[in-house]
């Protein structure tokens, strides 16, 4: 066998090394690196006895009720301040911004506590990032930044080719927009910059709420291509980014069931779930959404990959859409439900859970006797189990057996942060249901 | 919009009378499947209060301690025999298969109570099961037959071309075995039909083990495709049916992160990871493989495929060759782990997370700077989140960097039935690693 190049020397001579120390002791930085962090004139977040636990398991946030306040008030802290956290016992864990008016009143940019975060350390993590969606996508269309997942917490970014839209949701990240927008520019070089920072998590970190061209220019519109079809999104003016990355693999899926099917898309934005199915052959498809710039969008997706013979929109509230479908005694091969997300808050979970299971019923009634039910979440208090569970309960409830044929969840360019649960939000169930 | 042809008019009729009725009622058979039922002289099995609770929400097992055995002794029924079961009350729920010498006595194969298993209902599940994987598959080669989620509980049914290779599990199939190797026969028309009794659930169901080929001619070795890739499974000699088609769908999903790659595939079996990465593009690829029979046929197959010079093929026990492989500091940029179920029964639930995370550790120890651990694990008793966590903490371990890219699950020819998660039983996390 060949060796790489890869210095394995050393990683072995670090593997010792840590297998030596406890491993708390582990997260201590080489003596240069604190001198390089005092040098800074950081100052420190000091945690609680057992705080630093969370952050030891991988997380990345700190809520305001773990800090020491005896021994570093919040008050203390700027808006978007960076600091060293330390442990209860001093020891170093890292860099975190700040934003002590906030629940999460920290969040770990760097678990090297002598480096925090500057145009330097953004192009490096933009370039791992970077590394990931060049190796899953052949064309630059995708989510660039992921935020806690990439090591970016608060930061989202979006590709389409040239163009980037960038998404800010902490104060920290906030302060150091400028060096993200350069830091961009440097790595990607794309034709504009586009600052969408209109979304309810400002609000939580009491952020303004504006949209600015940050860099070059920014169109209304923008082109994207998801597995092999050509989208055009409005990038301003549409909903989040414009367009929703996450479900690319699971629109992949439901290609191989659609040839020669009807295709009810329900909740379809600008389409999609429904245009990528009429473009995978399906014979009919009808996108319901309750925004007419959404089912004009359809229309006009459906012509740019010319199939717009194929793909009809009816613009109205999902409920009332489907109850009339059923009252008109329509059928349908393949029913997509991708709702917004029903259960935005713990305390919503009650009545979201009720709304996912009308909406899935009502699907499920306009299946014909084989049929495919595409059931979306993207709750990330929607457990996967309960929303296989809403499916298994309809298909009791219609008397039909359902078959689980595929989980699908978020794509690559949103990679889940394993001792983050709140980065693993979507959820999409391909179940069949027929008359046994 | 255009109606379909389906009778939609009875189904609305159908579904008002649902809608009229309480939930428990619904599966009140129609008299004249009362009289059927009693006609063909099928024995009541009663279960206790409440008992009838968990078949209505779906499953499909009743447990021998929720037999009213006053009133319906176990000692009353034959190995295999057919009943009619009935709630507490006396409300017939359907026909269950028994074997009143097993802790699950019971698993229900009709609710149509007026129904019993014969060649007739065999025909009518085996087609409704084939129309799903045609539907899924463009070539004839998958599991055809699932258990409990093809409402077939006990019966496993693999398809190689004109071969099928059948597994009983339950003494009520056992007792039908003639008449599933007719139905089969009539269904698919194959060149042969192999009944493979030989495995562990047998022993649950006091079954005698033997294979035996029931129709037609079967080879030792079989031909199948998958994701484009073909192999030779050794039918008659293997492991389980000779081939493991539930990894298919993430199989294919490691195609896309594997060009130019060096792969390490452990737990190799006959190289089905292995030689489709080869396949995919990767450099080189490396087979581990306890068994000199897997290994041997690893060659062969990466023969077979054209791509024998970059197939190397290592014979040993998993956790020696990894270790020899970090001593001789090798690096890979892909290592899959595919192990047998660490964890069979709920005693083994300890030592087997154990087992996971030591291989996952060893595993990812084994990874350049920035590579793609997939991890897999084919034990039920393993929650995918255990699993995430056994990566997360391995991550955290070795000090890298965990973005999990990818969540796999059983392929559409593996339906999970909602009302049943002994059916869900397969997880592969795709995790890059890398140095932060």
């Amino acid at each position: 066998m060949r060796l790489l190049a890869f210095p394995v020397g050393i990683i072995a001579v670090v593997w010792q090394a840590l297998q030596a120390t406890s491993s708390c002791n582990r997260y201590n930085p080489r003596p240069c690196c604190l001198h390089e962090a005092m040098a800074m004139n950081l100052p420190s977040l000091i945690l609680k006895p057992q705080a630093d636990r969370r952050l030891k398991l991988g997380h990345l946030w700190i809520y305001s009720n773990e800090v020491d306040t005896e021994r570093s008030p919040l008050k203390n802290f700027a808006m978007g301040q960076q600091v060293v956290v330390t442990s209860n016992a001093g020891k170093p864990l890292g860099i975190a911004l700040m934003n002590p008016n906030a629940l999460i009143c920290g969040r770990l940019v760097n678990r090297d506590p002598s480096h925090p975060l500057d145009k330097s350390l953004l192009v490096h993590r933009i370039k791992q990032a970077l590394s990931l969606r060049e190796l899953a996508f052949a064309e630059p269309y995708y989510r660039l930044i992921y935020g806690d997942s990439d090591l970016l917490p608060g930061l989202v970014v979006d590709r389409f080719g040239d163009y980037l839209v960038v998404q800010i949701a902490s104060a920290g990240m906030e302060q150091v927009k400028d060096a993200i927008v350069e830091a961009l520019v440097q790595v990607i070089k794309p034709a504009g910059v586009l600052l969408s920072n209109e979304h309810s998590a400002r609000v939580l970190e009491n952020l303004p709420e504006y949209t600015e061209v940050a860099y070059g220019e920014m169109p209304e519109v923008v082109a994207l291509v998801e597995n092999g079809v050509r989208f055009m999104a409005p990038v301003q003016g549409g909903q989040k980014t414009g367009w929703f990355y996450d479900h690319r693999v699971n629109r992949a899926q439901l290609q191989q069931y659609v040839a020669g099917k009807r295709v009810l898309d329900v909740f379809s934005y600008i389409g999609g779930w429904g245009v990528q199915a009429a473009v995978a052959g399906a014979q009919e498809v009808f996108c319901v959404d309750a925004s007419t710039a959404a089912t004009d969008a359809v229309l006009e997706n459906a012509s740019v990959n010319g199939v717009a013979d194929k793909v009809a929109a009816i613009q109205g509230k999902a409920i009332d859409v489907l109850k009339q479908l059923i009252a008109d005694q329509e059928r349908f091969d393949v029913v997509v439900l991708d709702p917004p997300a029903f259960i935005k808050k713990r305390k919503d979970q009650k009545a979201g859970e009720a709304a996912y299971r009308h909406i899935n019923e009502l699907g499920m009634r306009l299946l014909g006797r084989d049929g495919l039910l595409v059931s979306a979440s993207c709750s990330m208090h929607l457990a996967k189990d309960t929303l296989l569970d809403i499916v298994r309960a309809s298909g009791r409830h219609l008397d039909r057996h359902v078959q689980i044929i595929g989980q699908g969840g978020q794509g690559p360019d949103h990679p889940i942060h394993p001792a983050i649960p709140e980065t693993d939000y979507l959820k999409a169930v391909f179940a069949r249901v027929y008359l046994a």
